[in-house]
């Protein structure tokens, strides 16, 4: 049994309202619940971390080194300059997995660095609310993997 | 009558004091009262909201999409580099006014990408404190156009 | 008193016919009513220069240094690459605005470069046809502090 | 019912032997078998295509309009410089699901360009051998999400 | 019938006599004979319109927005900085035929650009006198295809 | 009496159903049919080869220097990155058409380079299925060129 | 006697624990020791101020501009890419040291950009904890030629 | 004897008035008696033409192959963009001498480029008034060796 | 005796006739020759595999690698994009040897760039049919390096 | 004990005397007096090496890799081109630590580019004449870390 | 009267035989005369140095700041990378002439960049020989202005 | 019989010694041995030269034009930068050799230019110390096609 950290970084509590036709119109409060079930399903638990800051998430990146066996994050906007995110995250050594609703590389110029991909396990990205699904069940497979 | 909310961001409460040869000598609390006066002269109301943090921005932003009906903002620095606060103003669906009391193209190559310019209804920048006055009575008029 | 120049550079004779979705439907001449009632509102006298010819402009320019107290300039897409209009205006030691009625930054990368820009005192873009009060208004507040 | 199309590219049936510390040690029958009983599982019949040829993709994603419901396409090194793949996948009106098994914004600067990216309905990389199943559940899910 | 204006930008004048290795030897009066010809062949007239100044270039691209169905230009050097030239042609709302006698891609890396090809319905380059007959031709066909 | 080589390349076969708005309706069986019968007309016999693969046009080409008098080619999009068929044409001595039925420089960023221009005689494109007819004619007239 | 601000910025805390192959062993706790240490050998006094936040840097840099006659600042990879923290820096009057514990420009690209090098009096880096002696004591030395 | 064309750009007939201290102080008439004097000293006429206008200077340029043995040419911030220039002077067969009074090299960015330097024969900036009758010496030279 | 593979790549069967002052007059059966003479003096075979196909060069090198003991490839114009060569070859264990008869580095700018180069043991241009029998020696030497 | 080599670069015999507002007053015998005093004071001995030659510099190292424990260079503007420089000190296996007077991060585009800085142990700049004390410091730091 | 140092940079003393048709037939040795007699005719004394070392160069700049009133330097290919020059000749505070017997600016792009164009007072290039006559004028020029 | 000049440049005497891993074994002496006898076994002398310092190299290759038939160079560093040398090396009329230890295209990005490569005859990298007898066979094969 896994100890999951989904992070959930800037403009996301707006989901569901923001941009429907890019973001979809599931909920933040949605999308932690089917994490959360497909986690339990699997016999994993799940904490979710929302905040806009990216000083908070860089602090729980720091935490979750000592209590957590994955990270799922997506960082919203975040994704694209937050420097500091990435060194966080460089220094947690268990598997990562950057997460998006939309596909960034199917949009502007900016959306296409990430500070997240040169330090993740793997990427989902583009399957809307599936992706949190998708995501779980990739956690827990990259898990199964490094204990054989 | 309209709502109006006026964001200061990074450094704006050093203004009157920090490199006056650049940002001109009056404070930022004489700038929100510039503001107010021509709020109220107009028949609208303001309010303030300052901070260093971009994410506290961001949350100020997704709160004001029920609550106010246009967006004044200087992000200070925040400008260049927030690319956050470039998603949370996407999602505000009101008017929304860019304002510097310089000119950042007569400046450092880096301050000539803004984040806010992309979803900016206009923008006002080199005028100092009187760019106050000028960005409630343009948020007035695009109020106003809006109705029509 | 102040002698104001307002400059329309090139494809402007077109407003309100020309892609009204960018540019609005308000044409050149109502907006050069709009600038000349605000100015002689406040005391001052306006003049219109309009041409699509980059070097009739600059001739202007250096004219207007003898005569003219301001200049608000338009210059249209002339913006974007006439180097000539730039030095023009750095010539030109009184206030200079730079006017645009959409905001040129949402737009294509190549009307991000402002030859204006750099030797402007401030801009102005964005708010359509309100941008000529503004700006006659700006300019207003510029000559005041150059007084003090 | 649905008709899923995996289309394997460039160097793929080297897998297993090819660089293992990148590419895992499964072959590219295994990732088939792996593909054919997720899609079996949910009701969907699977075909296969692996080549090394752009050509042959261009030729077999042009076929596919008619009879496939949804294409899978792991394009090896095709990914990052063939623009008739991109153009061929544009004419496909159904999803498709880009997937890689290492993840390519981990590694060269060349490898971050997707010709695919642009017309993919979502991304999957990084996560080995189990990213064919996450696809094949991930094209699953996106076409409940279309019959809605 | 149809209106349609041919217009010669910048040293074109000098056609026939200067470097005639890069584009040929036929003088500007002979091209404008054989678009003529074309165009009374296929029933339609045709005005000439030549000058050096993209500003005049800009005030009849202006004016033919009322009295023109289709505009053919050869633009000379202006092809590659004239932005001006760009607005006015993106607010005529006909057909557009770019012209060049000789093939700008095979050449120096600024004439790569061109502020005309976006703006374009069409482009035709390096087949030297015979263009002007081609391009005639093609504005016919463009037109008929506007009508069905 | 002329042997002219008419080259189809990548995702040509889709054309009159895919994205009829940019590529027209016009299908490929048709545009061969056109460029036959102007051919004819004008005496001359015409061979259309057709395929995605880059390597075969190549072989084509260098077959064709033997027996063709022009080459009229529209790569599709190996028109962008192709440098082998550069290199086969460049070894081509006689007169060599580009022809795209839609304008690439008005659409993507990567569609702006073509390996064919810098060895093309002459460009006609965004002249959909028009273009056809032009590039024979305009074959017919290089060739007339040639002789005298 | 001169007091000394030293700031911690974003995944210091981590020092000790975090890639010691790149950062060493020494704590954050201990480096700190040695630089108050050094301080308080050559009379000074240093306040440590340590978050992972750039708007609270910014907010103590603000108010550090009253109370402290120099500042030492590691701002992690902050570094990289917080302009409102380069904006804050250069409203600061005395001595600014930027202070890295490894190389940044032995490392990655994105590593080479500092938004505190155009502010800093002086840079020092890759010196691991011996770094912070070296602060202290060239603050040290900038004050005292300072007073001079 | 030999006539030479001497032409001036734009703003320069607000020299010895427009920032002296980068230009001068030297009036345009004051340089362009430097430069006749100089000239009839050598035994040459010199005519001298002075625009704003790019389309006019590539008029008198096109007309000046008949009449002119030598051009010098100061074409102000035309320099840095005016490609038709360019054409115009690469159609002059005869000595083209590119001159400035300050160092472009020395300013801004943009001002690197020159459309005329890779068409002069030679090029001579920086020294100021001085430079007029370099370039008529130059010219001189020129001549000479032509002959020879 | 070792096995030596050469691979010839795009547009070399037309050596000896295509633009033979940059690729000389030698045919390719003539360079198989010299490099076979050489292998076999060497007590080498050699077998040779000629193709326009990036698709079969990138399949032959797969299988060469359980049957060969190295690989001399002149990719022609391959070398410049044909990233799924790139990674083929990074797959093959034993030496590769780049091979150009002209040298890419004197050509255009699309020609330094070579996929081949990051995964060649070594690289011979510029010598012509001579390289051919230097490349054979030079796998000869690297063979015996490896023996050692 | 330990031997250090100072190596001083291009332009330095000047120190005191050029641009003393940018490089201080102190001249290079007094800044070689520093070390000295300071290497001295540790126990250390300090061989000075002073050149404007880049191939006297590489020889010296060269040498120094059997002769010295640690290398402390300010190589001028060596710094920013000198790749030989690189390679000569990648070849050497003790400390080496790179100096500047003024900090190059806060001057000219080309000042930060350094040769140097991949291959350095530490740097130290923008602290004048301090830095020499501060240098050798830290070579003893490295030192001493280096024996533990 | 003045002492004029005149500096002659690597490779030139092959002129007169090294590719005549870019830098003329005249030796350096005749350079040299035309300049000391222009020089000596004016009242001024030249010594000539030449060399193909740049920190030969860069110790006679550095000589030259007592004893020189002028240099005039045609640096030959080290214009475009000695940055030690650069440094060397910004110390030095009398007039400055970059000289080129060539254009540069019409040559390969690596000669665009000129390390001695910023500190230089003028540029003189693509004369010839009569370059040499000019830079002795000119800073006969330069220094009678330095006295008024 | 021929004149051969082996040029060796920057750090090359440290050969053996220096990183090993990617420039083997062999001393520098050890390959000019080699050289001298493949040379001398094809009935060449050999001469070889030695230096850190690019200005020597230059110095000797200008002497080399009247007394050597071909040049080897191994320049090291000086490769990337040293645009003397390639100037030096342009106006030598025989064949010129490039030759590099280890691939350098396999290396630092700036490793990529070379200032030799566009001046050379051919190029040999990679093969370390038998490219030394290659170098000499290359040029022994193009002294023979030169003769005939």
């Amino acid at each position: 049994m896994a100890n999951i950290l989904l992070i959930s970084g800037s403009n996301l509590e707006l989901l569901g309202e923001r941009e429907p036709e890019i973001y979809g119109t599931t909920t933040l409060v949605e999308l932690v619940e089917i994490a959360t079930k497909t986690a339990e399903s699997l016999g994993h638990s799940l904490e979710h971390f929302s905040t806009n800051a990216e000083d908070e998430i860089v602090g729980k990146v720091a935490e979750a080194r000592k209590s957590f066996d994955a990270i799922i994050i997506n960082p919203g906007a975040i994704t694209h300059y937050g420097w500091s995110l990435h060194d966080a995250l460089a220094a947690f050594e268990n598997p990562i997995v950057e997460l998006h609703l939309s596909n960034p590389h199917a949009r502007e110029e900016w959306r296409k660095t990430s500070v997240v991909s040169p330090v993740a396990s793997g990427i989902i990205s583009g399957f809307g609310a599936d992706g949190y699904r998708m995501a779980i069940e990739a956690v827990d497979g990259l898990l199964k993997k490094a204990i054989q």
